[in-house]
């Protein structure tokens, strides 16, 4: 039995209409301790994109020693047809080896991934942030030649771990140095999941006043402090209609040490539903699809939305 | 090593101060399935109050055989000083059999709780919501003789399992007949969680209407949908002050079939202070209680911010 939809009730502070950007099979499953076999990931890609998610990015062109759980892009790439590696379904390059590969796999678009601090940068990149918008820049180059649509993630825009806060214009200047770069796009990451509404609205504010308008931005956050939704609505009401989200609320166990999941599809998804503006997103066969996941990974789904309407 | 915490922000859209009137100890664990020691739940009470919660809802007189985990509501009251059943401490209670046993424990403040919707009246109270009005009629009136400050409850505001949306209307009678009988103060439950941000609106514009303004109410939202914190943002926005929440996101098991855990106080401190509201809270000491009370109930705190900050 399907359990009480929401009333719909308008809301005037929010947009008619939103992108969801879907992370599930890349941001998602790259942080899952399971590995999932390509053909899971190819049909999970499937699934997503028959209950209505428009943009999905499906895999990660990283070195397979960083990242083993996407060591198969490759593979899970040529078992999609030709609308699965469009311009609707980007793939992470991290340099121009990784675009190599992508652009032998024939994909349509692509993302770099960034980070606001040095340490993350280092960590992540082993790199500073300087040398790391250096390696980009051939690779956005390069990609756009090709035709290819780019997007720039930037990591840590809130909080670092290891530096704490992170100062609006240190943030502003890694995104203003990424569209320089020719990023058709930027995904503002709040990737240890500490930002709270009031710093939304200030970052926003801040890219604004360098001419990063919200049309050119999508926002990324992780749930760990609970977070997610309420800073993702409050990114809504400034304008912003990009927002990334995982199926299931994948990537980090939720059982483990700190969660760090990303804003569950299914949670947003109730709520732009309740408010009435349109993802294009059938809920049912979402919430069917994250459920067929969780049986692969085999663990139920951090996602509330998912746990209410499977009584996972 | 504590982990970063939120860069303070202020949000001109929300208020300067709010009060969390926490629930733990009553709609927490009357919905957990472990029964606690009256023991531990005095220390639970005193535990929160040293943590800055300033107003606690502590046990509840309904009938031992419909509520057991709270059937030791005389000892746990006898086990706290005069503050921990003062004004700023309300008891539930359903009718005068129950106000009796609250006025001879010297409490100082009581909660009715009344449904919007017929069927979980019925459910809840086993009489109709007529019926429960007329029952709460006298407790009020004599509760208020006493010098009690009196709340109301009012459950399935948003919808009900059985019934599904419920119109605005039907809520707003009630509330209404419930200031009349003299209530100080009414909650607007959203029970099993399924609101979103424009019905909040909505249906706090639909009391306006008839006069009941956004200081005589509450808000009480359950996380079931992974609404209940930007639902609250929402009622702050419109102007309410008063957030019910449950320290460590108590309530309903988040393992067990249609998780029905309130809002839990961590998630929403950690958002107020980012935003820097002022609730009097020292998150630290909220999440050392919630740990502790955790391990009394021998599972993890569903809250993310009491995860994320004990590596549970």
């Amino acid at each position: 039995m399907r359990l009480p939809l929401p009333q719909v009730e308008p809301d005037a502070t929010l947009p008619d209409s939103v992108t969801i950007y879907e992370v599930g099979p890349r941001d998602g499953l790259q942080n899952e301790s399971s590995v999932v076999p390509a053909e899971v990931k190819a049909e999970f890609v499937r699934r997503l994109a028959g209950a209505g998610l428009g943009t999905i990015e499906t895999t990660s062109f990283v070195d397979p020693r960083w990242v083993p759980q996407l060591a198969d892009a490759e593979e899970v790439l040529g078992l999609l047809d030709e609308q699965g590696r469009g311009a609707q379904r980007p793939v992470l390059v991290p340099n121009e080896r990784g675009l190599d590969r992508a652009l032998a796999a024939g994909v349509g678009a692509v993302a770099v991934f960034g980070s606001a601090t040095e340490t993350f940068a280092r960590k992540n990149l082993n790199r500073s942030v300087e040398e790391s918008l250096a390696m980009f820049a051939p690779v956005v180059e390069r990609a756009r030649a090709e035709g290819l649509w780019v997007r720039g993630y930037v990591s840590m825009c809130f909080g670092d771990p290891w530096e704490g806060p992170v100062p609006v214009e240190q943030v502003v200047e890694v995104c203003r140095r990424l569209m320089d770069l020719g990023c058709d796009q930027l995904s503002l990451g709040d990737t240890i999941g500490v930002g709270t509404v009031g710093h939304v609205h200030r970052l926003l504010a801040g890219l604004d006043a360098v001419g990063i308008t919200v049309d050119r931005v999508g926002v990324h956050f992780h749930d760990t402090y609970g977070q997610a939704l309420s800073n993702t609505l409050a990114a809504l009401r400034e304008g912003v209609t990009v927002v990334d989200a995982a199926a299931g609320g994948l990537g980090g166990c939720p059982y483990a040490k700190s969660a760090t999941g990303n804003l569950a599809t299914e949670d947003l998804v109730w709520a732009l539903d309740g408010a009435g503006v349109h993802t294009g997103v059938d809920l049912d066969a979402l919430v069917a699809t994250s459920a067929w996941m969780a049986g692969h990974l085999g663990r139920p789904s951090p996602s509330r939305v998912v746990r209410a309407l499977t009584g996972a």
